[in-house]
């Protein structure tokens, strides 16, 4: 049973071929349609569309539809176009003709686009809940390994003492950073599209407004054009937050694939942690780094990929939109996984002591010798050549002992601060009012 | 005179590859790397590395470099490698040793990692300067445009009425959203990254905390390695917001060469806004649409080149870098020029009367007719099947006058709400706290 | 039971995360894997590392599998890591230590290169068999409909009369060009990379041109460490192909999509080739088209996924590549689907006819008025200037009877020399010589 | 003087953005430019719409407009719109009316297309010229090396011996295989578009055929739609092979600055092809190759900044295709310059010798050990297991000669074979066929 159907059938390849995996991305989003149709049902009986009756019972059964959702057990039945048609041909089922009424004053384009609003608003707050412990891993190993010196790189080239505090605090605070962009992705998301009906509103007296505070959203999106312009596009922006999120794991599992290759050899992991070789029976692989880092390497494609799909297209919904779900959905479980997995392998690292102790890095501390002949009085570009000189005659002497004091290096840390930051960046997400609305709503 | 040279010379083949088109690049960052100079040179003289004296003559020096570099006149001279050398070296030959000791406790990647920080600060401002009065320009059009109907597409098949002042009205909402990420952009930006040397920090008791009020910043990026790591990463949220801009306008520019097109023929232009062929004397061609889509799209590309720039490049500074102010620097003045184009444009747009009175857009209002029956109390369901019945039949009867009075809709464009969402945006850039600090130091 | 086992457990998260989905894409490779053991248990015969006796056993058991392969039910046991690790655990159920051999002087890296390169050339053989009734199709619609004008735009304004023979013939034409890099990748892929082992080759006296000829590939990937790094850049190159491909299909659609618009009605289908509205009952959107554009639009993001999922990786095998099949490997079915969707519509295209009869498109005419003058000896500016000033004039008069005959042109189609240029490029895929030695091996 | 004036002045404003840098580009074309307009002359002669007479004016004219040309000296005056006037108005100030009637029976988009087709054909044979040497440098570098030995990685970690042989010799072969794309997209660019005029032919009896031999392609683009529609779709697949060509390049230099890595150490450059640091007196960074890199994956990004730009544009010329010779004509140069700098690093290599004497690297010989107990009759899986535990237990015994003999192996590396494939690809280009042909026109 498809909603537009009047009479014709079409053929069963153009269905296939139409609906696609649909239903499979659609059902990811059933607790989200149900709470859309409840906030609807109250709106529509506040401006006299149902009675309070009717409201009631469709408030009644939409809970118990909710409650089998949140299992996980609301299946889109065979010959169901889609899960708003499921949860109303299960209303229509229970109610009869009240069942048929929630359709009242809305499209179908309007439940999709309200879904999709909750559902990216579920997956970003889900998101954070695993982003936070993760960097507080990272604070806590960069403040436990914040005296372990490590070679700094640049050009690829060793230049001067770094310290894995630095290294792990570096992508603690990287983290922060990466979710300004993504509370910037939730505020565009958490604005209610419900009312834009097929992108052009209705002629009914509906209340937007309502609406919006029974679902918890921040404000409006106002003009209904605009409401229907936001499909692709805000999942384009959530899209570049999760590219930002994974592209610091997948720049962190670089790092550490390098420093677990031998010829740096500056950690290790537990044997369970690593995989070995068909042919090469000395072999601790870093497949978990490889595959977090190509995870993150493709979730940074998705937003091109969401701009080609979208490019061009003139104003107003087109049937492209549908197909923007099936790489972005999965993105979130699969970031999810990377930052879980990265977890566990940070978790268990094991740091190599000493390092700085062999005589290869001795060049490292030349920029110190530097400093000291500049803190002395000498001045900069002629401290610099005579240690160079120094260097290129064979008569480089240099001291181990680091004295960085200043914010973000290797003696100061600045690891409260960057904590302060975070919470900053978290307390403007403001999940808890969302929350207590959606409760309100399934009270 | 390379600031690395140690008397040996490299080939000229090496030395224009590895210079390439840097110092044209580098030297629009002129102005930024003064301030810069004058922060650091101020806060070295807090620290003792500098006497109240070579401070002061230091500022004095860089003020009238300053000066000179406002007007668009600091070049790099031959044979000097970039902006900083430059700005170096005439400090050098005004003030002798004084000159050099400007560089003690910092590092040419420190001043190009401040510059580039300062210059994308400088270049988001100047945009949002650009976005702000076309969006006054697009509501106002909404709001004189509010009662020209329009046909609304779904699938680009007719499906409601829409009007002239859903349309502005759109896109101009659209720009809240955007503004949204650009402001999340400028928060990633406005951090600062001065002292953090090569990338791992110095042995000099430097205070990065007193160059951020100096300059302005909100605050520090804290961890000198996640400073050296912001590289290419700025640049990339950078672009992603000008994206979602340069979508806004390209989907408008789409939307606007469709209307024009004869088929259409929903608007016009005055002739000398438009071009006309080599060989069809009648045509009168959207070439300026055609080239803010073009930009736009390009613009759009723009996030994904800079990813595949940086991707996999273990942390600490790489050359690779270097490259990404190419087509970086040049999209903010193209995409600024985008929006005074496109504000032109539409200041002069002619809209076509009376639209719907067309007998083939009938169909428009069957929805009206279905929502009609269901306010007389017929189940939607039926309501839709009655009304497609009769459009079968040929029996279709429809009224033209439309009630939407709902938020957003045609007859409540939410015009004040939108502006106000905008402002709310704005005033989180706090552009005035910057420009008087910047003020503060050229005093 | 994994390959790489050595009396270690790994934890089960992490053996989750590793395998991921491979082991679904994997068994897509049943078939291609059962040949490449094939050909390398008669080339370990020949240089004495099988007996006879054995080789036949392994051959024997093989062919068996492979028919299950073939018939789709090879599937890939529990706890068992990979298709390689399936066939060998079935061979040496089966053979017992004769079964373990067969891993002689070969690698799991090995195993997935060839796997992939057989994989990949039966699904280019499998896509161009679609698209070739898909040219023809094009082509017989281009005859059929080549007295059927059509308005031609430049910059989407009214240009020049154009025909539905054109608009086929040209949408025929394209896939020539995209054939002929498709042709290309076929070229780089068919080439043999079994005997590189891990990527750096082996110390057995294996004949690598003689599991050249068995599995029919026209020549080696001869360097060892190029045969490894050829993983991910057959991909790209492949998937650059179907980009080519795709955009003709979704250029194509989104001509439909136009064509099909009321405002400009060229064309029609037939009600079950288009999908109505839930709230708008005279709607027929064009669904099948928007999808395959869609579709057609995220294969062209394909070729720059795969690019980012590799770039910056230094030579030799990462456990990144793994992840390379899962967008690649849907992307034949999705193109072949979209082929035959788009074969369906374009069958049953219903064409307006008369299109330029309306006089709303008299301007078409221009150019041939100003062309006649031309041939009266006009001087070409001349004549434009004239004609342009009649319409501006109001007195423009035109005829409608076109006269052209060049090659290429609404009279002339030269659909006999695309069909040639076609053929030509088909020749060269060669499939019978690939499709001979795979049914020798089989034999 | 613009072409398309009728008496109405356009804006300065839009002038300036319409034209933007396309002056600029337009002017690399002007030799092309001049061969389209000899060829058209001819052709216009023999249908009669130039007298014998008029075309030898013509031609003489052309010529000497060709050598300034071909001096770089053909400059687009002010106020002139692009190449093509530049061109008709120098024929018009020395021939009069006679300058003015080449313009019979073409259209500008006409001239664009020939006018780009030739220059994409001179720059593909450029670059062929470059690619060239530099895959003869890379094999005799292969076979000078090829007895030193470097370690082997999988998964960054050290798996088995690999040669500076098979290194230089995989970079070889690869560009075989990125010659085979670059060879394809030579043929989708070696047809002639000339004659399609504005996309949709024209009434005048031209001869298509005549021109394409003349201008010496390969054949027709026949259909005039699709002629038009290779617009945007050449430079596409064009810049898809030169992303091939590039990513080869990248993948060279990401492994350089990695293997001239302290702890690699495998390679080194003398100093003037290295750069040091302003602060670290003792580096010497690989930044020609790190710009290589950053260079070829910005060059990597090409296709799909093509691809946003053409995205979803229905058939018929944009204006939106303007701007697609921005990016993609510098990168021609771009990465001319690359190769060349590759090959300057190349030649001057140092390599490091005894590499794998090194104690640390016995484990490379790991898999020598469990293949040599297979060559004496242990089956693999036993005989790998047995040096698994060897390793383990400490007891890990190995010899460092190795005996790799087959096909692409350490001691076998095919340097003929790979240049037979490479001489294979490189003859399909026929470049001959095609200077012949312009030296015939210009004689």
């Amino acid at each position: 049973m498809k909603l537009w159907q009047k009479n014709t059938a079409s053929l069963k390849e153009v269905e296939q071929f139409t609906v696609g995996r649909d239903r499979e991305f659609d059902q990811q989003m059933a607790r989200q349609d149900v709470l859309g149709n409840m906030a609807h049902a109250i709106m529509l009986e506040e401006i006299g569309l149902l009675t309070t009756d009717e409201k009631e019972q469709l408030l009644a059964e939409l809970k118990q539809i909710y409650a089998v959702a949140a299992n996980g057990e609301l299946l889109i039945g065979e010959g169901i176009e889609d899960i708003h048609s499921q949860v109303e041909f299960l209303l229509t089922q229970a109610l009869g003709d009240t069942g048929k009424k929630i359709h009242s004053a809305r499209s179908r384009n309007d439940q999709v686009l309200v879904d999709l609003k909750l559902f990216l608003r579920d997956e970003i707050q889900a998101l954070v809940e695993v982003v936070q412990p993760f960097f507080e891993l990272l604070q806590a190993q960069s403040e436990k390994y914040k005296d372990h010196l490590l070679p700094g790189y640049t050009h690829l080239q060793l230049a001067m003492p770094s310290s894995f505090g630095l290294w792990f605090g570096a992508y603690a605070e990287s983290m922060v950073d990466d979710l300004t962009t993504l509370q910037a992705a939730y505020e565009v998301v958490n604005k209610n599209p419900l009312g834009s009906a097929a992108g052009y509103g209705s002629s009914f007296p509906i209340k937007r407004q309502r609406t919006t505070e029974l679902l918890g959203f921040a404000q409006l999106n106002h003009n209904v054009v605009y409401a229907q312009m936001g499909r692709g596009k805000a999942e384009r922006i959530v899209a570049m937050a999760l590219a930002n999120l994974a592209d610091t794991l997948a720049k962190l599992s670089m790092d550490a694939c390098l420093y677990l290759n031998q010829n740096f050899g500056f950690i290790s992991f537990p044997p369970e942690l690593t995989t070995g070789s068909s042919i090469m029976p000395h072999k601790k692989n870093p497949d978990v780094f490889e595959l977090i880092r190509s995870h993150g390497n493709r979730i940074k494609a998705l937003p091109n990929e969401i701009m080609l799909m979208t490019t061009n297209l003139p104003s107003g919904y087109h049937r492209d939109l549908q197909l923007l779900k099936e790489h972005l959905f999965p993105a979130f479980s699969t970031l999810k996984d990377c930052f879980n997995m990265a977890g566990l392998m940070l978790s268990q690292i094991e740091i190599r002591p000493n390092l700085l102790h062999d005589e290869k890095y001795k060049y490292l501390f030349s920029v110190e010798e530097v400093n000291r002949l500049v803190l002395e009085g000498v001045p900069f570009r002629d401290a610099y050549r005579q240690v160079g000189l120094a260097i290129e005659s064979g008569n480089y002497q240099y001291q181990t002992e680091l004295r960085h004091t200043h914010e973000g290096s290797i003696g100061n840390l600045c690891t409260d601060q960057i904590k302060e930051s975070m919470e900053a960046v978290l307390s403007r997400f403001n999940f808890s009012t969302v929350n207590a609305a959606v409760e309100q709503l399934l009270r």
